[in-house]
């Protein structure tokens, strides 16, 4: 959405440029979207220009404990209402993943422990502002018994720790040996029931640690599943399964980062037959020889 | 940006679905865009799942007076900085647009009579915050002399007076006799430029209102030229120099209604060679016999 316009070359060494700095421009057909995505199996995109918003006069952030994944939700339901203009990020973590943060990285939790945990940050123009409004949902939330513990910042260093706890979550469980790493999108209502479907259908294999976290207001889930090191066996209880049980409620296999070499044979769980052919008949227009990034993104015909 | 997924039937009659209510999704090419803005000349749209953002629980507008383009410019770019994720609107209006609506349809205007007007609307989650931002936003534009007078409401009727004078143009100067009517983008810096240039370039003609107005905010100007009558030689002087102008500063011919058939021969000024050759491959291979919405969008080859 943010991509405004960008320069491509074609297989045959043709230059397309669909450059433009422009926010509206409704002429033809709106060739950028195909490259966008399309992991170099179209074109090699040399120049790209970027919608750059303005950056934020003033940033805070709140790290809550909610006790089920419900309370989760309910936490975004009501930060999307109550903080609408202000709200930049709603992640969600469960114990899984924030534990081994804690014991194996040193990173400090400054709240007791929960199943889960809610990190919301909000980005505005006008400090005061924003923390009364955040002060606002705190007390709703609270209030309301949706959310048992909380503490929020605009300290740097503060918020820093706590962003640690989320983003080192990759970081701490690789230290427990391999990681099965999956990027999925599901409906809201969904999101988290992947975890305990997986943890019940793992038990007794090699797996150990079977944990989610993510982008809970992009409806993104990073499910990630540890052993001591890598098994076919558990690999093969875990796919196709984990992209059958998402393709039937309507979610992606893969919401930020494409489809590679390895998942080909899965694009079949997020996109239809008649989009796949379709896909196949542009990359035939576009790369006849299938000389860009050869055997990635579609299956072989 | 906001269309999540849809469903098209092909020329052929094979439905394509790529329907999807996901915020994030990166499986294979993103074909909806394909779709979105092609005029139904690559498919017949049956479905589509559009994303909406909450309604704002608040909304103000303001109306306010500048002397020329370049204060309306700096209006535009302090409000980005000071209303920034409450700004919802910022419509410029030149005086050619708004006497019309004044005098031909009785809408008042509350303002004394100035060159250009800045139409400035926020909408947030909390009304007390949004007023302490839009008068912060007011007293610094008045107090470094970028806006010269300016009213602001939220109450409906009068906020509703407020957007006639902008939303009624093209009714009052249709009574003028023929409007012959162009919608482009510019980049800002240019955004009112071409308005003097064709006043200039037309002085003389049976052209009697040359105005301009649209969605600043958005780089989209409206332009308008009013004569007594359609007259084909009035035409050849604007067309194809409104189109060269805007291709040459990098513009789009059209910003938010398309080409329809009247324009195919001018794509060429918003989209380079190499772009309406891979345009028509994709229509050839959509619809390899031309039934769908003939003759649109792109120039016979």
């Amino acid at each position: 959405a943010n991509t405004l316009g960008l320069v491509a070359v074609k297989a045959n060494g043709e230059v397309l440029d669909c450059m433009n700095t422009l926010k509206k421009d409704n002429t033809g057909y709106h060739l950028k979207h195909l490259f966008v995505g399309s992991e170099g199996t179209l074109g090699f995109v040399t120049e790209v220009a970027i919608q750059c918003p303005p950056k934020p006069q003033s940033v805070s952030l709140a790290l809550l404990g909610v006790v089920d994944f419900e309370h989760a939700l309910r936490t975004f339901r009501l930060a999307r209402t109550m903080l609408c203009e202000i709200l930049s990020s709603c992640e969600l973590m469960d114990d899984n993943c924030v534990t081994p943060v804690v014991n194996t990285l040193g990173v400090r939790n400054p709240l007791a422990e929960y199943p889960f945990y809610v990190l919301i940050e909000v980005s505005g123009s006008n400090a005061a502002h924003d923390e009364e409004k955040l002060n606002a949902f705190l007390e709703s939330a609270m209030g309301e018994g949706i959310v048992s513990d909380g503490t929020y910042t605009n300290e740097p260093s503060r918020m820093q720790n706590i962003w640690q706890l989320r983003e080192r979550i990759a970081e701490a469980l690789l230290r427990h040996g391999f990681v099965y790493k999956y990027d999925v999108s599901l409906p809201h209502d969904d999101f988290y029931q992947l975890i305990p479907v997986l943890q019940e259908r793992l038990r007794g294999t090699e797996a150990q640690i079977v944990s989610g976290y993510g982008h809970l207001g992009d409806g993104n889930l990073h499910l990630n599943i540890c052993s001591p090191e890598f098994s076919s066996e558990l690999l093969a209880q875990i796919e196709p399964f984990v992209f059958k049980w998402i393709s039937e409620r309507g979610g992606s296999i893969s919401a930020e980062h494409g489809i590679g070499f390895k998942k080909t044979k899965f694009l079949k769980f997020s996109k239809s037959d008649a989009a796949i052919r379709t896909m196949q008949q542009i990359k035939q227009l576009f790369d006849p020889q299938g000389i860009l990034n050869p055997y990635k993104v579609l299956p072989p015909e």
